[in-house]
């Protein structure tokens, strides 16, 4: 399990605090995501990290009502095209696409990433993953807490939905 | 587009003919293939090729009603058992498993797939890869009656028919 929070912050002054906590920066992504429309709480998305060259096929499942639970899963495909195509002759349809710059973090078990997304704004989500739900959500408030982020911080929509929120207020 | 013909055959005397042709052996595969239960005429498989540690997903779709013509689109893929698990949770229910092994031989653009098929028997998949449907039969027809073959010979049930065809009878 996949235990998330993801905070509204302020990148320049959150990536300082982390990297003050003593926390490693152990990779840089450029991601641009395609979503899939697949009804919740199930996922389906392709990964493209272009600075990588990885193309990864990810699907969760969220757990629980807050979007802090996860079960997910990823397997490395080797082209983003050919996926895209198999995915939509299945029948499956394209959603939205969110393109960030992602630099992550670790400190101990927990992992923090570091999100500017385009046309979103700064998020920070910080992850456990284990199968102790309240233990790792108490893991993760105790570092929310050392880097000065409250409750009201917390973002519980997902990516997916902000960006599909973004589309129907431009729309109107 | 894929143009492949089929046919029903003896294992060692056809092995032999293909070599005698001046065909080139370019690779021997240990394939499993999962077939997922998908409405004709689309196809969807992962294949595990044991002996060289790829896997490939598949899709096809049939174009024609003698499942000679193909439109094809492939992609590798890290893992096996990650890759059917998503399947299986975006709702693909596992129809069978056709397990070969093949010998792969080219002669220019013509491509020769030599299968020992468990349960099922030998057959001999001719292929040509190109936008001329009809050219591309004359070229597979003109080898194969140089290899002796009829089209009594031909087979034209797919591997995964075939396959549910045998379960069926098992079950009876």
């Amino acid at each position: 399990m996949e235990i998330e929070i993801k905070f509204k912050v302020d990148f320049n002054e959150i990536k300082g605090k982390i990297e003050n906590l003593g926390a490693t920066l152990i990779r840089e992504e450029v991601q641009e995501d395609l979503y899939f429309s697949v009804p919740l709480p199930k996922l389906l998305r392709i990964r493209h990290i272009l600075n990588l060259g990885e193309v990864i096929l990810g699907y969760k499942e969220i757990q629980d009502e807050k979007n802090e639970e996860f079960d997910e899963i990823e397997v490395k495909v080797e082209d983003f095209e050919k996926m895209k195509e198999i995915l939509i002759r299945l029948g499956f349809g394209e959603d939205v696409w969110v393109r960030k710059h992602r630099f992550v973090y670790k400190l101990d078990d927990v992992t923090f990433e570091l999100n500017r997304v385009e046309n979103l704004g700064d998020f920070l989500d910080i992850e456990v993953i284990g199968g102790d739900v309240e233990g790792a959500k108490g893991k993760i408030w105790k570092i929310a807490r050392k880097l000065g982020l409250k409750k009201a911080d917390v973002e519980s929509r997902l990516y997916q939905e902000l960006m599909r929120e973004k589309r129907e207020a431009t729309l109107q």
